[in-house]
């Protein structure tokens, strides 16, 4: 179907590892012309380009999407032909820190009511801001399992094989027809990523809070627990008391909360098989560690403290989870200082702590 | 008293920071003959002797106590004049991962049902397992709350006054006999402590239990999440949340299990006088995050690993305090790694959590 017409407008937030793989996929596939707005890599990629060393397409020298922005566009909401079909997001997510917040930043380039809005991004109650701020138009649930990040500006290191599910986040207030509408977007996207042949994997993902709440089980767990303690996923599992002392419990309070807050059932057995969900060879390190390491801000909002939030409303209990959350917003409190988020003063005077 | 008679013999064990300046004091008041056990810094200060940089005594060069070694003296039992008075030990606590044992690697220089054993280490329970090495000889508790570092091999930087407090263990099985000569032991070790003038603060501690507790109220919280977080005592003053969702709860739960466990009564208002207890200005790192941040061993199992076996036995409930433990055995995993104590298969095979 999707083959037949004119290739979809897709504007990519965000063209780090992971969206620089997604833009690849759907261009290798013909279906789609992929706009990418850079920032810290603008000027690397005007000059020489991606290079992309990839485990699915292998070496990529010299790529390059249909264009490259170094903005948000403003879209002229009167020309038909400039509209974007989709804007795909794959930054990380930072709510609280970003200024101005997502919603606002991608708003110039969606045409009210009819864009599809993409959001490839991790955790749970993410589509909220974006369902209030674009109450007509589709937002879509992207769940990506590829491994992919950039070593230096515009070098893109993909190491794990791209198997992509998207689908449509539950609206709160959506008619039958607006359902229907971004039911066929989520088709349309998953047609043209798949056109790109059998060296991706992207799926129509029918339940996308069950994905997600799957997913957490890991992300709650592995990615913030790697975080806190520095340590690679094959450690904590050859240390066995870290998986018996706080990621198995934090999954199985995961677990409780999805039942009890999202009605979303997951497998008792699940959870084994999340805990040996990484090759142990790999000694994998999840994008929390990473980010961490490198100083940058953490993704642990929607990861660890919506979840924590959502347990507290149905009454769960979630000491683990709690516990977890204060250490990263300690973790977070050290990244906003190193970035001049917060400047602490060298005395202690009116400080509520500060006395001595 | 003490000073008519001759001066007391003291094996130092563990001359580090604290150690030399226990020595230093003990020497300077001329009531002790000190002789220290090196081990790292043996060579430099049988070079260069100690250079003391002290907040209580100024800049003293080219110190050294009455004697060095380089390892523990076996002490020929049928002379009279070999015996040490005192045995004080100031390394830190490292139980299961040290190598002979604290109590085994002393025992030659010990004088069964003589030595007094003066163990100034933090934490609760230390005493254990050199009451079941030494049934009849004075264990004597020693809690400084002074400031000293080694910050090279035999350089001393004594930041924060000496405030020291000795005291008598309760035994489990001492007679009224052996109680008196152990509490006549610490007195006696006090007052060759205190003939060093008004520079220094050594006060008999007349309730061993409380003041260990009391102690732990930092210990178990301050201590160990600085050394999780990588953040020093101020920084989470200022970042309340770090206070209100991790420190003070820990607090709240030594405090429970101090009662029930111990029978210790430490008051609720304590809380907040140990939460506000490190001078802001100072941005201080506790010991452990200074061990942390040289990849030194963790000192937790008498700070954290302790209290939180005393609160199981006693059936109090201290969520925060298992999960700062768990963490702290992950941080003590890779300190193991570094150091060779553990070794970490690359691949999962035959592993509990291994599988893929």
């Amino acid at each position: 179907m999707g083959s037949l017409g004119k290739p979809v407008r897709v504007l990519l937030v965000g063209s780090g590892g992971i969206g620089t793989m997604v833009a690849y996929a759907l261009e290798t596939g013909g279906q789609a012309e992929v706009t990418a707005v850079l920032r810290s890599n603008y000027d690397a990629v005007q000059e020489n380009y991606f290079h992309i060393y990839s485990v699915d397409h292998g070496e990529v020298a010299h790529w390059y999407p249909t264009k490259v922005l170094n903005s948000i566009p403003s879209v002229d909401k009167d020309s038909p032909g400039a509209h974007y079909d989709y804007v795909i997001v794959t930054t990380k997510n930072f709510p609280g820190i970003q200024e101005p917040s997502l919603p606002e930043l991608i708003a110039p380039a969606v045409t009210p009511g009819y864009t599809a809005i993409v959001l490839i991004q991790n955790g749970i109650n993410i589509e909220r801001p974006f369902f209030a701020k674009f109450p007509t138009n589709p937002i879509l649930s992207g769940i990506t399992f590829m491994g992919a990040a950039e070593t230096s500006p515009g070098i893109i290191n993909h190491y794990n094989h791209d198997r992509t599910f998207i689908g449509v986040f539950p609206s709160p207030s959506a008619s039958k027809y607006q359902e229907s509408l971004a039911i066929a977007a989520a088709r349309c996207l998953v047609d043209a990523y798949s056109a790109c042949g059998s060296q991706v994997d992207c799926t129509y993902d029918p339940d996308v809070p069950y994905s997600r709440w799957r997913k957490l089980l890991y992300n709650a767990s592995y990615n913030g627990v790697a975080a806190i303690l520095g340590m690679d996923t094959s450690r904590m599992r050859f240390a066995e008391h870290i998986i018996d002392g706080l990621i198995r419990p934090l999954m199985q309070e995961i677990r409780a909360t999805a039942k009890a807050a999202a009605n979303v059932d997951l497998k008792e057995e699940l959870i084994e098989t999340m805990i040996t969900a990484d090759n142990y060879d790999k000694f994998f390190k999840p994008s929390m560690l990473q980010d961490a390491e490198k100083g940058r801000f953490l993704e642990f909002e929607n990861l660890v403290g919506e979840p924590l939030r959502e347990a507290g409303m149905a009454k769960v209990e979630t000491p683990t989870l709690k516990f977890v959350y204060s250490l990263l917003k300690g973790l977070q409190f050290k990244a906003m200082e190193k970035h001049g988020h917060v400047v602490v003063p060298k005395t202690g005077e009116g400080l509520k702590y500060g006395g001595c």
